[in-house]
């Protein structure tokens, strides 16, 4: 069987070596039009920030070793063409021939339309060339005032790893609040509060009419006022990279994202797809969703390299879980916001608590903030959200180990037995009151 | 109704308060025999190891709080009779008549009779006084060297907090292994290379035959060799403050710990008993255990004090979760070890895998060490212990929930959807590891 995955970032390679342990004997071959494969997108922003100085740690692993495990990589090799039907791609004006195809194009960057953005050099993040290049130019002495298009999990993670190499960064938003689709009102506004108190010069409920171009500098025409700036970077979310199939027999969503079944194959038997350009199934709700996340990736790649070497796999859909470091907080969050859970008409609870880290006689006793929307209905947790110090952020994990098993709000739950001692936690943990409060 | 409560630790306090917000009518009595109530035990080697000056912190609530929520308390009071039969305590040649009595007398430090240890002035940790006098003397600069005997949880942090402010401390354990009821020998192993690297001297399979005080020091004659030290703190573990009730007609345990059920009820219809004095069920076995933690009479307290209130309520037990700071490193448990597990005939599986605990690209990047004990029979995971870093152990949350649930171990579990960033985790967590390894 010959297998021809299309897209070497995580999710293509992730299937491509997870179907070569499970039988070495299935051709496997990565046709990628960039000039490397397997980058761990999420490490860009870090990069830019110098928290590391070798861009090649950005890579999981390397052509030669992908090679060396018996999968052919094609480099710079953009597909022409594409005949489902006869089961053939034309790449580099020759033909290859699939038994199964895998589509990992991945997602690429939303560049929003803007006046005068076109006649500006700006930036994004999402390939490795754009974190080469975006560090490049924030190196130089003279960049020195940074405007971020967009307070996204990218907006955010990169104005944190600007202002560490002691860049004046601004945000501009067209919410009024931040990452209204990823938080609820009160956690946008920690967060709010957080980059503020860290010297981000938030714009929100703003946009740039016009970008102008000005000596060395560039003016940005806000709604309300100008701002001049040195460096411009679009940060405005992703959608799916999936033109070539435009026209084709594959069955698209909305947004053009693939749309594919709990085994990840598409609407044609012997295509699959995974990764940031399809959609997956959100577990609460059942519905599609767009939910880029690297988690989502890797968890579809191993279910699809599966299905493709007949070891029977499912994907049971994603909670949208997501956790983000800013400055010295924490912000985690699984399952529907209130909004969204109002907007599907679901008959909801919810609480909002603030409670401490740890006991209040050890120093770093600090707040926590915890969201839980409960659905009244089915007596299920069905979202949550907390904010804290980075360090007791990652108890969030026993909640979205609540959210993901459909766990029954009563008694016995209230009474999980999490481990305590001064240094991590309080006898009552926020969790406990919390669910406490969610359950009477 | 009139409650009468002996003991105003934690477990007793926390009865008292609830009675009183779920219903101020009901009369509540606290006989102590200290002269003070509701310390936070578990703060008393910190403030040993002068993580905190001020001793008052170690009280979650003063006396006079107690008062003005209508809660009487009498301090310096032990119960000289009790009379069982006819609900009533004779207290400072008082009597005293209750309608319903609540045992809370928490659990006493076991004292091993070991030769020459009446000669000598030893010291433990368990009651306020205790912290205060061991803390007078260890401020002391001619107290350097210290023995501690026992490897516990109250051995280990002591330790700590005592290497802290620049002791050498030694401990002896008659173990061959560190906690070896808490731990498997993987876990043992990792505490004991702790400690070593952190210059504490253990003394394991071992034990002092004999204390012999020689001008200001304290010889301590262990089986292989004599040691000399300054000073010797005893924390062999606890039991049961029970010896009031040895001889009446409260159903006892082996240990003479108040057997009680899940209401929190002893086998007198009108006597509650919780905390460190009972015993208690193992929500894995479904046996007795005694398990003298905080956050087990924490949450039996609550449910103590709505049984009295007329609200129903159960204790689902416990599953003996913990952790433990030790310097920079984190350690969790929860459930059945593997050793309690194969002594009980139950038809396991085990993985122990290391891990990172996030991206290798981000300084930090550290070992995570898991183990995860499958019962094979009803496929669930009914054990798991964590050593890592003490930023990175907070996600044993995750594993405490999935044991406390009792949930299949299945590919759906498998595909548990953690929240991933770059300085916190990795897109497939050692959760996720471990569990696809315990799965297959």
């Amino acid at each position: 069987m010959k297998v021809v995955i299309i897209g070497g970032g995580a999710t293509g390679m992730g299937v491509a070596s997870k179907i070569k342990r499970n039988n070495n004997n299935i051709e496997v071959t990565v046709i990628e039009n960039g000039s490397y494969v397997s980058l761990g997108a999420c490490g860009l922003p870090y990069y830019v920030g110098d928290e590391f100085k070798d861009s090649k740690k950005l890579f999981a692993r390397s052509v030669e070793k992908f090679n060396e495990s018996g999968i052919e990589i094609h480099l710079n090799s953009s597909i022409e063409k594409i005949d489902i039907k006869n089961k053939k791609l034309i790449v580099k004006n020759k033909e290859i021939n699939f038994d199964k195809l895998v589509i990992a194009t991945g997602a690429e960057a939303f560049i929003p339309s803007i006046k005068g953005l076109d006649t500006i050099d700006f930036y994004k993040l999402t390939k490795y060339e754009d974190g080469i290049n975006l560090k490049a130019i924030v190196e130089k002495k003279e960049i020195n005032n940074i405007l971020i298009i967009g307070a996204g999990f990218i907006g955010m993670e990169l104005a944190e790893n600007l202002k560490n190499i002691n860049k004046n960064v601004s945000i501009v938003e067209l919410d009024s609040r931040i990452a209204s689709k990823i938080y609820d009102e009160e956690v946008s506004d920690l967060i709010k509060n957080n980059l503020e108190q860290n010297q981000i010069n938030l714009f929100l409920n703003n946009s740039v009419k016009e970008f102008i171009k000005k000596d060395n500098k560039i003016i940005a025409k806000l709604m309300d006022r100008d701002i001049k700036v040195d460096l411009v970077v679009v940060a405005s979310g992703f959608r799916p990279n999936t033109r070539l199939f435009e026209n084709t027999e594959l069955k698209l969503s909305a947004n053009n994202a693939i749309i594919v079944d709990d085994y990840g194959k598409t609407n044609i038997d012997y295509i699959y797809s995974g990764g940031d350009c399809c959609v997956i199934k959100n577990k609460i709700t059942n519905n599609h969703c767009y939910s880029p996340l690297a988690t989502v990736a890797s968890k579809q790649a191993k279910v699809i390299a599966n299905n493709i070497s007949n070891i029977n796999s499912k994907f049971y859909g994603s909670i949208q879980s997501s956790i983000i470091k800013l400055f010295d907080s924490g912000v985690a969050r699984a399952g529907l916001t209130e909004k969204e859970a109002k907007d599907l008409n679901i008959n909801i609870k919810t609480v909002f608590i603030k409670d401490k880290n740890h006991t209040h006689y050890l120093d770093g006793q600090s707040d926590i903030y915890l969201k839980l929307i409960k659905n009244v209905d089915t007596n299920e947790l069905i979202g949550a959200q907390m904010y804290s110090n980075k360090n007791s952020i990652l108890r969030f994990y026993s909640i979205a180990t609540l959210i993901w098993n459909k766990t029954k709000l009563n008694e016995e739950i209230e009474q999980i037995d999490l481990p305590y001692s001064p240094p991590f936690s309080r006898t009552f943990d926020i969790i406990h009151i919390a669910l406490s409060k969610i359950i009477s």
